[in-house]
């Protein structure tokens, strides 16, 4: 969803460039070793809002990388300021277009790719904006390493039909779906990380659908 | 769901093996050919319970042959009262396990195969009795057309993903999917045919699961 402009996250971004990239050129390497000072494989969040999902991930797995991706600047800031606050040094903030990811990524750098209540551009006309769309899916499948997973959760019920359609017909595994993730075993709740949209959604008790997938095939 | 037996049911399929066939031997070739007096492809409800689905579609579609493939004796008597009070000479009744389907049907004898509400069987160690699962997958795999499809409809959430994943990872190609089927476009709502089960949930707010999908390659 779209952020009213918060000049003060805007400056915060241009601040910290050693911990957020703001429209990186895409013709120059990105050196996340460097960044991260490891090279671990990384996890990244397309598209993280303000950040609850990735800042809480990145709080409980002091061992891996996280790269928040998102590409309104406020927004950005906003995770920004909960990585400084917390000092998570295993999360990076990446302000940049999710159509140049094989740009900013190499290839089987990436072990996870979180898809969270993503826009579901609705009409057909827009549906290459999806970020389910095989373009996107051939996008995420030349980053990720062979047994890396794509984690996509909606509240959208359009959107989560034909996300599985689309991965399916590009001929992805499925490790992992509900269509009712709140109302899952004790285990699989528990261990899910809400998203600021999905805890205000599920609290009205809609349903969160969820699918984990992956590529046979590099 | 299991009924509570009615003579009368019973009865009735043993005085009319020409619409019925009470759990025939799976050694012997079914003739449906003479049976429909036509050699169209058929389609196939496997549990079809009291029978309001595959009755409304024989009605509704005079030009094609259905068979309601049902192992409860009472049940396939309710359905073939229902048969013979409406004259539908395009339906048959087959009493019969579905596990036994590959004796009864011929190679690429069948255009659709009809799963409505199939018991979920909802503990791990039951898995094989789901059905959706592999082994029942190719039985459907050798008797469909090549471009012959499943429609699976539930809803059960637990069976809904578990068959997704299932037929996903089968290597079926998925056509249609809704995790809402009762809210889709007024053209979808109006094309569905109900179950007497459907119906009843629907009615109470409940979502309905829906996948169509078929198989790449024979």
């Amino acid at each position: 969803m779209r952020l009213k402009n918060k000049p003060w996250a805007n400056e915060l971004v241009e601040e910290h460039p050693e911990s957020a990239l703001d429209r990186p050129d895409p013709a120059e390497k990105i050196d996340w070793e460097a960044r991260f000072g490891n090279d671990k494989p990384i996890e990244i969040e397309v598209g993280s809002g303000k950040g609850q999902f990735i800042t809480t991930l990145a709080k409980q797995h002091p061992d891996r990388n996280f790269v928040a991706m998102e590409i309104q600047k406020t927004a950005a800031g906003i995770i920004l300021k909960k990585k400084l606050d917390e000092g998570l040094d295993n999360l990076q903030i990446l302000c940049a277009d999710a159509a140049n990811l094989v740009a900013y990524f190499g290839e089987n750098s990436t072990s996870k790719i979180y898809l969270n209540f993503s826009d579901p551009w609705p009409k057909s006309r827009h549906e290459k904006r999806r970020l389910t769309y095989k373009d996107f899916l051939a996008k995420y499948q030349a980053v990720l390493t062979g047994d890396g997973l794509i984690e996509f959760k909606t509240d959208n019920s359009g959107l989560f039909a034909y996300s599985v359609k689309s991965m399916n017909n590009y001929g992805m595994h499925f490790d992992f779906m509900s269509v009712d993730l709140h109302h899952e075993s004790e285990e699989i709740v528990e261990k899910n990380v809400e998203t600021e949209y999905e805890h205000k959604f599920a609290s009205k008790g809609q349903p969160i659908y969820c699918l984990h997938a992956g590529f046979l095939a590099k």
